[in-house]
């Protein structure tokens, strides 16, 4: 087994196209063993996770503290990791990673404010990963999604996807579209109101690494051409007027009678949670996939904190 | 071993005198490997509890999750099930669920909403266990309830058990005579302020059911004829006037002078936590079988665990 | 090995030198051990501690938890203790302690009432820890902090220790202090603002048992004499105005200028969280010794659960 070159999981570009295949073969295995024959599930025994979330986010940290458990490992947690300490609630983040290295063998973080889990990396004795800093990365989502991806489009061969919703201030999609450059023969679609129009950063980004795109206003049509729709909530504050955003949100709603008009191979996502985007009618149709997709992201982890602490 | 039925716990409806026993025969069992030679201690081993909470209750989490552990598995937890995610606190309940699923082996939920664990066992891949829904059930605390007066009076051979205090809105008592009728020869006593009645729907259930019931207002004479004396809390906020109140509570305290006055083998149960209707002086009566009632918690809990995941 | 006389663990005084050596030698053992054949690992399977805190304190309760686990024990916590129930927020400590001891081989309690965990222990069936009550006691934080000494100057021959900044409210320096009149050749030298000076019953303490102290003012003075500066946190509330504050703490810094003028083997001690007492520009000074200090409670912590379980 080629060792794991990264000390940490702070951000999507530290992954190339090898690096992917090294953690996407490994989350098959994951996947596999947990049917099978369970030899991994006392791989990580007697490491600890400590779980340093600094928001809520419950499915997250589940799914990462699922994972370190599902290898034999075992959790220390605190969803209030703001109030580390009742006396100094402004301790340093580097002073609590410092000490918290001293408990764990693993450091999952996540945090509110961008940059936090490169910070954290930096003073940490022990293998930090990022599960999500505020408008930074979330990289273990956007693993995630592409390995939902390449589940399904093994060859990857001309696919098109079209991402939908909130592209201008979605974590996700934006991951998503960066490492979706280190695959040939993908076309991307965005398909979003005025307002949440994907930024002109990862247009260039694509536009040099030989990724085609464009732009669509009507998910309807696109949705007939399309081999995967990666569907987004849209965020009411994001509008001047509760007006405008019920107008903007009612276009982008993946309903049944869209989903009628996919090809039959095709796939759904979404990130989770959803609201209305997509209506739970649709949760039966055997592409809707993003609930296989969360899970997915327990796959993914596995293989992540086996690789970073083998 | 006869195999289990269920495959979720979300009402005590579903228990009917078989399965009663069943558990019964199982709690026995793992109290006596606690204390013995604890054959089952990895009887459970690998498999993931998720404790989701979406209010406050520490005794019952950590008896479920003591439970799990005992039987060798492990849990991922969260007390704050509400701030389910920082984007979409309006997440469904049923998203929520199906999501879990992914991440661990049986669910245990403690809802605000009465109906919730329903909701969630109707689509969930994984058993469900009802730890408390709102007005709803909290069916682990009845059969708990009845298996701490079985413990007592195996053959429960016409004993008479008096509930007393708040009963119109006590969902244990509800739920505990319910369960009674599943035995013959049991006798019921009402005892509680006007306000605080049992309420109708229960009275006739028990009359189709054939289990004799009558109401009293004086503690103190009742008390002296039954088997079992079963306190709860009076609430302030069931009373007009906090005069009312103070008036109404005072009436049905368990003081010492009263319990002298029980049979030597009764016993007086409450389903904690207690304010002032059970003085501390009682506690240490032999009668007082209350901090074993939580105890037997445990042990019903680690019987369903193991019946489920079996 | 000598059996541990204690059953509890509540405050500093209960701890002779003998005991202390005894916990100490046992922390040598485990810190060994965690970087060796790790022969301690399983040495706790199947035991659970409960984690009661009912204020936060992620460092101290995952240093706890980080413990047990190392020693193959598992967890069942909560941060919210306060909000036992969403039903009775008013039930006592000792019902709750009562119930827990039902559901824990151990438990591990932080209150902000001082006396809690003597309280707790008075009425529990399984061992107690005072992880910290209010203006009371932090045994644990007191035995880590000798232990951090004691591993520095083994034979604590003649030793002069400068304790810096909160004298006055500071439960750390107060444990500290009454704890070293147990070694000999041990001078203290209490360094702090006026209105934060240590009282006057610890002064008496120490004239009593022949350990020498006197104040200063100075901290750049002192800093060149002492193989130990153990520095504090000054809080503001403890003025009457925050001029004041601001004059009294910015003499209390120790700065990397005065950390040039220490003795070469020296160490500097902190109980952490620090403000800004400490630059972080000192992290990096073989004598800094803060965080190692920080990881010493995960031994000694190891070492007492052990000795309260074997």
């Amino acid at each position: 087994m080629k060792t794991f070159p990264l000390n940490h999981v702070v951000e999507s570009q530290q992954f190339d196209r090898d690096l992917l295949e090294l953690v996407f073969q490994m989350a098959d295995q994951m996947k596999a063993d947990l049917f099978g024959e369970r030899k991994y599930a006392k791989y990580l025994e007697g490491k600890i996770m400590a779980s340093l979330f600094y928001e809520s986010s419950t499915r997250t940290r589940f799914s990462f503290e699922s994972a370190i458990l599902r290898l034999g490992g075992s959790v220390i947690t605190t969803e209030n990791a703001r109030e580390f300490s009742s006396a100094a609630k402004g301790e340093s983040l580097t002073d609590s990673t410092k000490i918290m290295a001293g408990y764990a063998d693993i450091i999952v973080m996540r945090h509110n404010e961008a940059g936090s889990a490169s910070r954290a990396a930096e003073v940490s004795s022990v293998p930090v990963i990022n599960a999500g800093d505020g408008a930074g990365q979330h990289p273990t989502q956007a693993l995630l999604d592409v390995y939902t991806i390449i589940d399904a489009f093994p060859d990857v061969n001309n696919i098109k996807i079209a991402m939908v919703g909130d592209l201008r201030y979605g974590r996700t999609v934006r991951s998503l579209s960066y490492l979706l450059t280190k695959y040939e023969n993908v076309e991307i679609i965005f398909v979003s109101p005025h307002v949440c129009k994907m930024e002109a950063d990862i247009k260039t980004y694509l536009e040099k690494n030989g990724t085609p795109w464009r732009e669509e206003q009507d998910l309807a049509l696109v949705a007939q051409e399309v081999d995967c729709i990666y569907m987004t909530r849209i965020q009411k504050e994001r509008f001047h007027s509760i007006k405008d955003y019920h107008a903007a949100a009612s276009k982008y709603i993946l309903t049944p009678d869209i989903v009628q008009t996919m090809k039959p191979n095709a796939i759904i996502m979404h990130p989770l949670p959803r609201v209305d985007e997509i209506p739970k009618e649709v949760d039966d149709d055997p592409r809707a996939r993003y609930f296989e997709q969360a899970k997915n992201g327990l796959y993914i982890r596995m293989a992540l904190l086996y690789l970073l602490l083998q």
